[in-house]
């Protein structure tokens, strides 16, 4: 197959979007919005089940996507559902918490190597939000360090989309530039004594297709000896990030431990939760003041979480996601090479994303989507992608066979 | 039994929260930290069913709290966790929505009558917070109207704990009295032509134990009466009232629509999820930024949420709650008047309160939602109840014999 698959590949999904065009504002909002895809791209889907998806027209991919970063061990993981089944027969949304709340703190707090308590949310929004308000409340200042133009979640303070947003939102934040450290050290003395904290991701996963970049160890140290030396706190966001890494910290492997993390996407396998780690010397400001959310003590995303996280630890499961990364990463940048293309392929093997040099617009790197989709092969234009423990090293074959062939069409379109 | 309960009766609970404090602050957070009931209140809740749920150490009590408002059909409602229980084995976190997505949004469009389309989210401080976008990115305004001292949610702009929380963020407000149009006018007059909206509960529901205040009609059509004079948004916070006060939206009974109601706790029956409904002329505005959530197209709450809402269709489920609400508000006044004691039982049928009038500290009221515990009913002091379609006559005549003894306690010892 050499086409491109276009609007009238998915009559199922264009009716829905049709019917979506009446009752939500621009049919579709957020990430996965389609128009992000590849033109034409399928707006909903029908069916998932370990390493695979369906679109509402019934079309199978190969999810290299992993619902952008949720889903860890695959669709409806067995034991995952088992547990989860279980759980809630017995007990999910109550008026207090269940023994699973204790459990997975506990849990996290033996994990996680920097952390001495946990607390749960909903959102990753939510868990960055309250690193920013246990940092102020710690330290009695105001100013947040913030990487230009970086995505902590959706809400004003941190949405780098501004529109409906007041200046006065973001008033507390100074912007740094990721592995710059004299970047960081400039802000430093210019709102000296103010500063109450600098968050930052674990490798540079800026929005709107933008190339990824791992994060210096020198600047990942540097931040922690300025934290030290200023008084200030230490946040590291793994909401995209955490157990693809490290199982535990992902800047363990620098030497570097935060005071504060917020944790989200990989913990419940799809179940929605999110988490603040915090180190003991924050334990007071987090428990200084009230926050909550309707849903934030539910029972079955944590013994999703539970459940994910044995299998993580029993499996040795981010050595896996690992090997089947660096399997596609390989097969990719060899692939490339074959045909002469210019490939970027950046990121750690187990959140790899894939672009097409100077291209404008991302030109051919939705083109080559667009060719792996109609492959059986979903992967984000715009976006990294996620490893699961799903995956197979056959799976990363058939991956490997469809991209190759997309490479091959890309190749003799446009170069 | 004429007894407290105290610590000793929960050894089990008391165990877990002594594991707690080693790995969460305080051991609890939020309004689920049983520090805010009875004393002695048990932390953990073991088993949910109906209208009963179990604590940790196997009491039971018939609960009229429903977990602060999400259970509006009883606990594990077979019918929606048939439903639930097939979804999640098709799909439920994935890399789009479902077709649920669709049709969820299609029925709160019918169902609530100022609602042209609808956004979905996981919190009520998410779609709290998005009215205020859609307002601002609307009118190009900053200033958003807000009850003094009320609670919106637990994000640093409407949450009354404002530890760790700087004046910027909350720049854009200013605060009115509730039922006084007079300090609306106020402050139109003073923010003239920045007005972008006016955010407003369907009754008076104020945090820390305050007696409820139900909206006065004429204020209700006095604020759309300002918005409308003013070019400014209304916003109705449904997050707690949503389908308890009508089937539809809560003003509609004194003739006022809304621009924008947040929604949120009974949508789903304890599943998470949370949705924006608006007025044809802000899908512009609600369309014109970016805005999401890792869990907030998960297909399996939305699933739950057409279930429920179908259930409150077919059965006439407001006018049952009210029913029951009726029954219990009317047994508890003249259980009251018997002993002479000063209550005030205060709210919709649906979402009553109760409290005596001129206490200290809520000594009396927690003292009664104690006996009414050691009874089996679970009732919260210091918060409004919440009655649901599973609670039967026979269940709250039951309630009445706990609360009548519970009223004999208090009397005895404090009248």
């Amino acid at each position: 197959m050499t086409t491109t698959l276009n609007a009238s590949t998915h009559p199922l999904s264009d009716a829905l979007l049709h019917r979506a065009k009446a009752v939500i504002p621009n049919a579709m909002y957020g990430h996965q919005d389609a128009r992000g895809l590849w033109p034409g791209a399928p707006q909903f889907v029908s069916r998932t089940s370990g390493s695979r998806i369906w679109d509402a027209d019934g079309h199978e991919y190969i999810d290299l996507l992993c619902s952008w970063g949720p889903i860890i061990h695959g669709y409806q993981h067995p034991r995952i559902e088992e547990a989860v089944n279980r759980q809630r027969q017995i007990c999910d949304t109550a008026n207090g918490p269940s023994e699973h709340f204790v459990t997975l703190a506990e849990k996290l707090v033996e994990v996680v190597e920097h952390a001495d308590w946990a607390m749960f949310a909903k959102n990753g929004s939510d868990v960055t939000t309250l690193c920013l308000t246990i940092a102020r409340a710690h330290t009695g200042r105001a100013i947040i360090l913030v990487e230009e133009g970086t995505y902590h979640g959706a809400l004003p303070w941190c949405n780098p989309d501004q529109t409906g947003v007041l200046p006065s939102d973001r008033a507390g934040l100074a912007y740094y530039t990721y592995n710059d450290l004299a970047s960081v050290e400039k802000l430093v003395a210019e709102h000296s004594g103010d500063i109450a904290g600098i968050i930052v991701a674990p490798f540079r996963h800026d929005p709107a297709g933008s190339d990824l970049e791992l994060a210096d160890p020198a600047f990942a140290q540097g931040l922690r000896r300025i934290c030290d030396e200023n008084g200030a706190v230490l946040i590291v966001d793994e909401v995209r990030t955490g157990f693809r890494m490290s199982f535990g910290g992902s800047w363990e492997q620098y030497g570097v431990r935060p005071d504060l993390s917020s944790w989200s996407k990989a913990i419940g396998n799809g179940y929605p939760i999110a988490a603040v780690l915090g180190a003991e010397a924050l334990r007071d400001a987090a428990g200084s003041f009230f926050v909550t959310g309707t849903f934030w003590f539910s029972a079955v995303p944590m013994v999703a979480a539970l459940t994910s996280i044995a299998l993580l630890e029993e499996s040795d499961g981010v050595a896996h996601m690992f090997a089947r990364g660096d399997q596609l990463v390989s097969g990719l940048r060899e692939q490339a090479t074959s045909y002469s293309l210019p490939v970027n392929v950046t990121g750690p093997a187990t959140m790899p994303y894939l672009s097409f040099a100077g291209e404008p617009d991302h030109q051919f790197t939705l083109a080559w989507t667009a060719e792996c989709a109609a492959r059986g092969v979903f992967v984000h234009p715009k976006h990294n992608w996620f490893m699961s423990t799903a995956l197979s090293e056959a799976d990363v074959d058939a991956v490997l066979v469809a991209t190759d062939a997309a490479f091959a069409e890309v190749a003799k379109r446009y170069f």
